[in-house]
């Protein structure tokens, strides 16, 4: 498995998917973003996750992103894409389509909408890696999909070879320290931690690496709290970890009275991308409201205070 | 309203997706089962629901799909359409492709896999309903994409017209009669539920009809349920639905150790539809399996029980 | 178990528990309410149950209540006590304590706060029963205990005399609907709904009575719903239903900012019955807040539109 | 607010109740415990918290543990007592009853069983505080009480002196980690986490301490692990932990199909400690079932690999 992902660890961050505002992808803006991440250090770049907005991108618009991604990596660092679809058929359809455009590894969560059962999980895993060739990646988010992949699913998984990592976004930690803890038998397989805030305990928990939406933001952030734990630096990770979590205020700006957690948490990545001269728009897709000029100045004071302006 | 959704009231079954072994949509056995539907007397078919595969049927499967129930409902009822995807854009160019295949009425839910809010919902639908020219129904089902909708949302969407109706599957029952009398300020407006087991306790309470999965498998049952609702007759009514309760029965035959609540469900329906002759096989997709012959036989005996062999 | 429960069928509300305004249990105001229930026809009374503040109530708090209870009650009418506690041996000894006090019947949930499973539910009610030598009914509240009790496990529990009733507040109308056909073996057993704006409908699928919280403020809809019903007469039951479901938007009158939905019922229960001359005060149990007067206000304005003032 | 809590830092386990096969508070085996504690390095103990069974146990057993437990501490370290009950009242008489027998320290959740209101759940503890003259610690465990506790109003509750500390089992890491960075402010505040497989990344994040269940078994484990973070040497603390997390495994010996995740865990610490020589029974609480000796055998294998036979 090793040698199908090389690369695929430390910062990878999630990357969004800056709109024109007639809710277009500013591809120009997206190439601007994907040197920003590969100048600050990133290993890989994940295309189409839940903060590149996927669940809200036509079929066209997600092959545009794809396109406009490998290109603009160029080889220089791995790109992962999401396959994210209800049922099993249809991811592997989006995955040929992903795989014709040149990615390097695939993430694809759960069933969701219908109800499922881990007997089908299961099927549905190894249905999508026997479809493709490319590395699988589970992405572990019971959010979004109602439920939690078992400990002991991803380890039957991994042992044979369908998954090649996971993206955990599940809040389990249990269960994530004791996958942590199996996974020394397989060294080759990826566990990537979702939970931006609380990267340098992850590591130190046994993470291989982070995928962090905030890492839009500041990738050179997460470059140097993946440093600090790399060598062992722990109380530099930490301070590095709090700054970011600070940093992390952002998402609070939008007003709760008409935004949901996702159109704050993907507003204010944007927005702030905006005050830094990497995209051009802050323009959600429907039906989010993009956040207002109030809103943005309380972004921009955040980001003035953790000198990112 | 009214005038624009002519007869979407009384008994609409979601319509189940024959397959074939290889998974096809098997469209003979779809064209039967349609034939065998208005001879049970329904009075419209929801194509694309949850008891309809949808979220499991690729792009072209879903278009065979509308194209075989139009062509064999022939315009002897109207043919509802499920448009079930995460977010507004996606919804609407599906809708789109809907539309163009001559259904009579759209169905969305709110949207799903993504975080969301009242104020987005609220947009979702009213973006829908302006882009595509057809009866816009809610399907609201909290268990499938984790928001219920508001009293007041359907009152407000339904009295600008952007609703022609609402498909409730949201279990929520102080909500739902509260809608029932509400709406009578709206007579045009189809509130459906979708409890299939407790059809005539939600005609009492006011609602206009019911979309029974059920209604797949027994249509006459529900059309004298429906007309002894219709004349106030309630004693025959509800014996009529303790015996579809009793039938609904065949959703337990599946072992859970290894089948999800839908792949019981849609097993079971498909699996008495092929024991009642009407469609050639009880394939389900993947990743879920098809039910076993033992699990058949306890569905036939269930059937035979209820005189329907 | 007939024997044992003659009575416990038709109109049980859950008596709400009157308080002085510095939080004592306002025995006066009690009596007069005991009295306003019996006259208004009402087949039972539910001491202790959830309107009736009982997990807010101490100890001493709770004695009072089923001492004023029973002796206002004094025979007319069956008592029946809550006994609501986490678990088993905490049950038991309130089970014995309010035994002493006369009652005629006990209501117990699952365990709740801890964790539990579908065998520990089983020998808890089971030891419950074991103990104290009065009819027991299972109060089936998920949302307050995390757990639905299954089908299978009330049928169990009911064959083996361990169950006399259930009070069913799950919203599963599915589980209902079976469980109500299934106990036709069982005739002295009592199924209770506790869904007090779908009586009839609930009637109509086999209900036994309803344990409605609105009975305390309009006993005598509850009583010509109960009695429409029995005489089959539909139409009238569901008139009768509509009206109380929207005299139930008394609970909507707190301020949600600052109320919790207990507060909000609980509150616009205690003002209804103190705007009709039934108990002096409106207060609640910390850390909920009373009603104000405005709120008082536009509850008075619905009893009057209802013809209740 | 420091003066007040002296010593509540660093390990804190939630002592079990060890029970005779009858039931009852088996006092000599819950001395040796408190002694087997002590002499294992732990900064405090935590009596009647959930691992202390406390939704179990009647009022006299309860008073019965914090005679036995302050009397074998006899001041050597600081004894917090759960006061766990539904609502305000309830725990306030409780916290008199605890504070009477001598505790350091109360421990309260959000009310629980009744829905609630963050407005309700700040004057709760503002009234528990103002009642009872001990530290309060706020006790976050949504999984218990369907609520999970803000940060807004936990800073809040703590600026104004009403919570001395936090234990934190919400699994929340956004929520904790921005937590621990307010709380600077308040160095005499006490952070604590209940989530025993991960203290090592807990510490890392700003917690003050750490409540393991795990810590009744294995006290010198969490001694060692807490000293190797004091000290930064978080490679140490890692390797303990992951120790540890291994040892976690005892919880898993439990048949699921008969045992709640509750029977599950509080049986295995007991038959753990059993097999250790600490306690005598590893009985539990009605409606639970002990450990069989199968099961009882799986952990020993579990405490031989770890070293502690």
């Amino acid at each position: 498995m090793t040698s199908r992902t090389p690369g695929i660890h430390g910062v990878v961050p999630p990357v969004v998917t800056p709109l024109t505002p007639d809710g277009q992808v500013d591809t120009h803006s997206l190439e601007k973003l994907v040197a920003f991440l590969i100048d600050g250090g990133v290993n890989a770049l994940f295309a189409l996750g839940s903060s590149g907005e996927v669940a809200y991108l036509t079929d066209q618009q997600q092959a545009t992103v794809l396109d406009v991604i490998t290109g603009a990596a160029a080889g220089q660092v791995p790109v992962l894409a999401g396959v994210i679809e209800t049922t099993t058929n249809k991811v592997i359809e989006r995955a040929h389509a992903a795989a014709a455009q040149g990615v390097d590894a695939l993430v694809a969560t759960a069933p969701f909408y219908t109800r499922t059962h881990p007997t089908e999980i299961d099927r549905h895993f190894r249905l999508i890696a026997a479809a493709v060739d490319l590395p699988l990646f589970a992405y572990d988010i019971p959010v979004c999909v109602n439920n939690k992949l078992d400990r002991s699913l991803i380890m039957s998984l991994a042992r044979d070879g369908v998954l090649a990592g996971v993206k955990d976004s599940s809040g389990d930690d249990v269960s994530f320290r004791r996958l942590a803890i199996d996974l020394r038998e397989l060294p080759g397989f990826a566990l990537l931690t979702g939970h931006e805030v609380v990267v340098d305990a992850m590591l130190l928990g046994g993470a291989d690496g982070c995928v962090p939406g905030l890492g839009n933001v500041d990738p050179h952030g997460y470059r140097r709290l993946q440093d600090a734990a790399d060598r062992g630096d722990w109380a530099a990770a930490k301070a590095e970890q709090d700054r970011l979590a600070e940093l992390f205020d952002i998402v609070l700006a939008a007003d709760p009275a008409d935004s949901s957690g996702t159109a704050a948490g993907l507003g204010a990545f944007k927005t702030a991308l905006r005050a830094r001269g990497v995209i051009a728009h802050n323009t959600v897709s429907p039906p989010m409201r993009p956040l207002d000029e109030q809103e943005a100045k309380a972004i921009t004071g955040i980001l003035d205070r953790a000198g990112l302006m």
